[in-house]
């Protein structure tokens, strides 16, 4: 069971969005879960009251009771300093959310909003895992394969060699417990195969990694292996890079898939709708939270144009986060090996 | 008119795909231009031979006129080091061309040999213009726009702020000269369109881009926007990068575009053959060769795995170069430019 506060105020299309996809999730997700909607509770209720209204009206009373209004009257923009809402917003739906975080009375966070604000906010309040200096983002990338796990894409924009073997410890930890690998085989992205290849941060990781006991390494991996999910070595389950590249990448991705779909579509008068059907899986929305990886709790990162459908999702892996104890896991097994990383 | 060397026995595919693309690219250039294979010319002549019999017998007459094939005895290997090809193979195909162009025997040089070597030795032997520390490799990315030149793909891999303007200077030469843009727009990727967005090369970057007197500096542009061929600020002409995340994004893309075609071919029963016709401007082969940037010449490098078609294209890129005066414009613009870059 759990209970999941999220940022109705936070994302480009927040309220309606979260509140939408916090209908849509509870349909989806077992009884015994519960929603908090963190916000504005004055236009969380309307919000509320519009989309359960009429022909929905039955499927959403069943909702309503696991959904949770809490009272955050203040609001971090989108582009607002990270510290200034640290500093200036203890009130805001980011910060009252993740304090019942730490407070234990939620066991996740999930927010559309300001990036680096929960970033930062998620760092004070929920405290990193031992031997880490920085969290990472978490994506999930569709391949030709089955989905790799990619870190960092945001978080971190100038890596160490350290930071990138810490991006490898918690994606190892994140494969086994979220996408059920057992001994996920890690590759460190780069732009050529043989060790010596990439920058100076990357060949420092890439000797860091081999040396590392006990890691499935498979070596350097280049952008073409991230699209097929394999290298000519076999496949792989986790891609280190930072977060520089690693966002990047990504972004083009996003935009790859609906440039794909209207050129196929403009050229060969194929139907629009089977084609977006063909695509799904390789839509970043469909997967719709990326996990903040390396504080001790559950803290979901989603797109900040985030439809009701990524909502929903981001939903689910809060939910499944809980339910494998993945902060937890991170925590033990990164303060149990010896420390690495300075 | 242009002479041109091409590295006959470069790629995973020479020399049959060297051979096979030179006289393609001798049907469709015009007469005047004539193209040098380099290379053991025992298997070279063999090799054109065998290409030149039966049905081709006709128009491959017409060509072997505007081929000439020199002997060079040695091969630079794939994976040899640039250092050791350049000292102990001075009579490699790679070496042997490139020294025909220093002379003044032809005007370009073509290869899908070891990239390093050619970068090496096209930067000992053809020399760096003024004001520039290292070359760089442009590409042109399709996109949902115009095609835009993207560099550094490679050559680069640790990159300061200098050095990606350097790569803004002579991707705008580039762009008029090459791509017939006038006043060309330059994008710098980043992960954030604020200026104040990216890792700490490219945050410097942006201020020194900002200031260049003359640069239609566009600001920061993320993955998205590279796909698109445009951001929110309109479309591009340049984008610069480090040779890290420039090549991460190259092969990326290059590897997106048949994993994509079999993705909607399996899930909608479309005939294959269409579906390659849709993509064919997003296949890198098609633009073939990638000019070598900030030497004083042309150098077209191109995909080791390059299939005749590329090989054809890449000459052809290198017959634009020589008519268009590349090489000479960016030398002498770079020479009489202030030298903002030390």
């Amino acid at each position: 069971m759990a209970r999941i506060a999220l940022d109705a105020m936070g994302g480009d299309f927040a309220p309606r969005a979260t509140v939408a996809g916090a209908l849509l999730a509870l349909s989806e997700l077992a009884d015994e879960h519960v929603i908090e909607l963190v916000g504005r509770s004055d236009v969380i209720q309307a919000m509320l009251d519009e989309l359960t209204s009429g022909e929905h009206a039955a499927s959403a009373a069943a909702a309503r009771g696991r959904i949770h209004i809490v009272d955050a009257p203040d609001v971090v923009e989108m582009s607002e300093k990270p510290t200034n809402a640290l500093r200036n917003k203890p009130n805001s739906s980011m910060l009252v959310g993740l304090r019942r975080h730490a407070e234990g009375v939620v066991q996740a966070f999930v927010s559309a909003g300001n990036t680096g604000a929960q970033m930062a906010a998620s760092t004070v309040m929920l405290r990193l895992a031992p031997g880490l200096t920085r969290p990472a983002i978490g994506t999930l990338f569709p391949t030709a394969g089955q989905p790799v796990l990619v870190l960092d894409v945001g978080a971190n924009v100038d890596c160490s060699a350290e930071e990138l073997v810490q991006f490898a410890r918690i994606g190892v930890v994140y494969a086994e417990d979220m996408l059920g690998r057992p001994s996920p085989v890690v590759g460190l992205l780069s732009i050529g195969e043989e060790a010596g290849k990439g920058n100076a941060a990357v060949k420092e990781a890439n000797q860091l990694l081999a040396a590392m006991p006990g890691l499935n390494f498979q070596g350097n991996v280049e952008g073409r292996d991230l699209a097929n999910g394999a290298s000519d070595r076999g496949p792989f389950d986790v891609v280190v890079c930072d977060g520089f590249v690693g966002n990047v990448v990504l972004k083009f991705y996003e935009a790859m898939a609906p440039l794909v779909i209207s050129m196929v579509g403009a050229s060969t008068g194929m139907d629009r709708a089977a084609l977006d059907a063909a695509f799904r899986h390789l839509d970043y929305s469909e997967h719709g939270g990326a996990p903040l990886l390396g504080v001790r709790g559950v803290s979901i990162i989603s797109h900040g144009k985030s439809s009701p459908r990524a909502i929903m999702n981001a939903l689910k892996v809060a939910a499944r986060a809980v339910e494998s104890r993945l902060a937890e896991h991170v925590t033990r097994r990164l303060g149990a090996e010896p420390e690495a990383v300075a």
